[in-house]
């Protein structure tokens, strides 16, 4: 970690908590849609479930590079209509689609982060595109130096781009660069890429029956339990 | 101005005093190599006369987008060539180069910026590339909500596609954006692509015999003293 000057955050996750940010949306959605009877727990993990085949499209060139937000709402409309939920305006779609952008982060990321600013270069490397980052980032207070990921490097992590011209977009080398990330694929990838990882384990990401990601699987270069612990390894102050 | 959501700022002379700043690390690197005889307002002026050239090498299509820090790394060369400055090592022109990362704000912007934020989505539409942005920001705790303009875009000013394609970024139409700069020329290229546009004046940006840009030559929307001043105007508390 030494050489390591950027520190780069998956998001969805990692930094926040969007089962239970898109699950609350959902419970104030549905009831002017009749869909009282729905779990709104159930509808999150159908929305995120439609995310990977969805950049997958773009990641084998089917499609050309298209912004989260677009495939979001693509999805969307696929949820509701598999769960009969009809007669929603396009505000309406538009602003539950837009939950992504309203996600709280886990408790220890503001101060977490906030440390680790005075050392290190604080970065987004999530497959979210700009505006919902950044809007995210305003609202919740994440003091990013900068949001990097899909929309600039125009690639969909895992794919190797998304890492390597993250990096020379900082005009960084990559083990300049640390990814920090609770999943251990992504973190395979960016290992695979030359760049630094750091693996902080979110175990109930996917609610309290979560099976994958509870630890490390890989030989990365760090592993805290929560980003104030990462600061403190890191000697952040 | 009321439909406006996000003002997006011109960085080199509006936001920063890039004379200043460069000439100060003129002064500082010039006596190592014996250039004490020389004025390092001029050398800032030159490097800077260097700024047009070089981007419309990329603008014309000669050439395909190279970041600003390239950019400035070649005119740089000149630059000492011209005056005989030689010797400088590889690590003392990446650092001098870099001085345009370590440029001050004038001294209105981190307040007015800091009240503009409360109630718009503030960011920069300058021609600099990510990494020297948001390094200036971090030094100068610029409240950036994100950095767009010349790298996301892959266009340099006052190309339409700068402008548009940052409001595309944005997910708002052009009339939402607002850019806000210290020269007319580039107000008039964002009115032309349909944005809104402010007109702060910078009357010492290139000295104290400057000519240009010391009031508004267009229907602007909004014309402020200083970045207070346009926060008063736009009742941002």
């Amino acid at each position: 970690m030494k050489q390591v000057k950027a520190l780069v955050f998956d998001v969805f996750g990692t930094v926040v908590d969007w089962r239970t940010g898109v699950a609350r949306e959902f419970a104030a959605f549905l009831p002017a849609f009749g869909g009282t009877d729905l779990d709104p727990f159930a509808l999150a993990d159908a929305w995120r479930a439609l995310y990977q085949p969805g950049m997958e499209e773009c990641r084998s060139g089917r499609r050309p590079y298209t912004r989260l937000d677009v495939l979001h709402r693509e999805s969307l409309e696929k949820v509701l209509a598999a769960n009969n939920i009809t007669g929603a305006s396009e505000g309406d779609l538009d602003h539950l689609n837009r939950a992504w952008h309203r996600l709280d982060p886990w408790p220890d990321v503001v101060l977490g982060l906030t440390r680790l600013g005075r050392k290190y270069f604080l970065g987004t490397l999530s497959n979210g595109n700009i505006a919902l980052m950044a809007n995210m980032a305003k609202r919740a207070g994440l003091p990013w130096d900068e949001i990097l990921g899909a929309e600039p490097t125009r690639a969909y992590k895992p794919q190797p781009e998304a890492y390597l011209r993250t990096a020379e977009i900082l005009a960084m080398k990559p083990g300049e660069v640390c990814l920090v990330a609770a999943h251990n694929g992504d973190l395979r990838a960016a290992h695979a890429a030359g760049l630094a990882t750091a693996f902080v384990a979110r175990p109930t990401e996917h609610g309290p029956g979560q099976k994958k990601d509870l630890a490390a699987e890989g030989p990365w270069d760090m592993v805290a339990e929560s980003f104030v612990d990462l600061a403190d390894k890191l000697g952040t102050g």
